[in-house]
């Protein structure tokens, strides 16, 4: 299958939408269907809110949605410098390199505005934290937790 | 040494005083005293303006700051249910239980404020990774990195 990678900001819906599917899966407490829907939104808007943000899409030869990736230029709360923070890689289409081209367009987004690292969080036990490392990407802290 | 826990908003000067110097050890990047300051005070006014923030102090008997915890009520961006986060705790006088006492302190804020988890970052081979584990805090999330 081709595919090339293209402004993603009108296929937002689009991305959201699946997003929100995606995320629910990793959900650790029972959130009615509106529950979810409700926080997620909520959610969405407050990221919005701060930082230059940017997507990119993956879509095949008629324009369908194959994938994105979610960046925002910040400030980083412990280097204090300019960073690209990923908030989401998804990939619909899996195996045909969607996921490298979509990050590496990230990257390229990222030096462009100046910033000096990339930044993102990775679930423990998702393989995705390999996939990672293999490009070049290293463990800088891990996110603890205690249930309430 | 004999201390308490109290509100920590009247010792904030001095709290974001000590907080800027401690993080000043983690950068991995140059920047000058004048650059560092206007980032780390921009960084904190970013933090600030969402969610409801929580200082408290420990103290010695003359009302002397010793440590502090910064915890703030939000909503989680990946289970989407309110939690406290712990953006910070120092401990001046180590090795007298202040920073359990800090730690106990804000878990009780947390459970009052209805929050579902009570969440931190630790930078990855700091010690403190352990002394969470033993206080019931296990590894959610990875956060990686590479430099551009």
């Amino acid at each position: 299958m081709e595919f090339k990678i293209v402004d993603g900001e009108q296929y937002l819906d689009e991305i959201l939408e699946y997003d929100m599917q995606v995320s629910r899966k990793f959900l650790q407490f029972d959130l009615t269907e509106r529950e979810y829907v409700e926080a997620y939104s909520a959610v969405i808007n407050k990221l919005f809110s701060e930082g230059k943000h940017k997507f990119f899409a993956a879509v095949d030869e008629k324009g369908r949605y194959l994938g994105h990736v979610w960046v925002c230029i910040t400030v980083d709360t412990v280097d204090y410098v300019k960073i690209a923070y990923i908030y989401d890689i998804e990939v619909k289409a899996k195996g045909i390199g969607i996921g490298s081209a979509l990050l590496k367009k990230a990257e390229e987004f990222a030096k462009e505005n100046d910033a000096r690292k990339i930044v993102l969080r990775v679930e423990i036990n998702n393989p995705a934290l390999d996939w990672y490392k293999r490009r070049g990407y290293s463990e800088r802290a891990v996110i603890m937790e205690k249930l309430l």
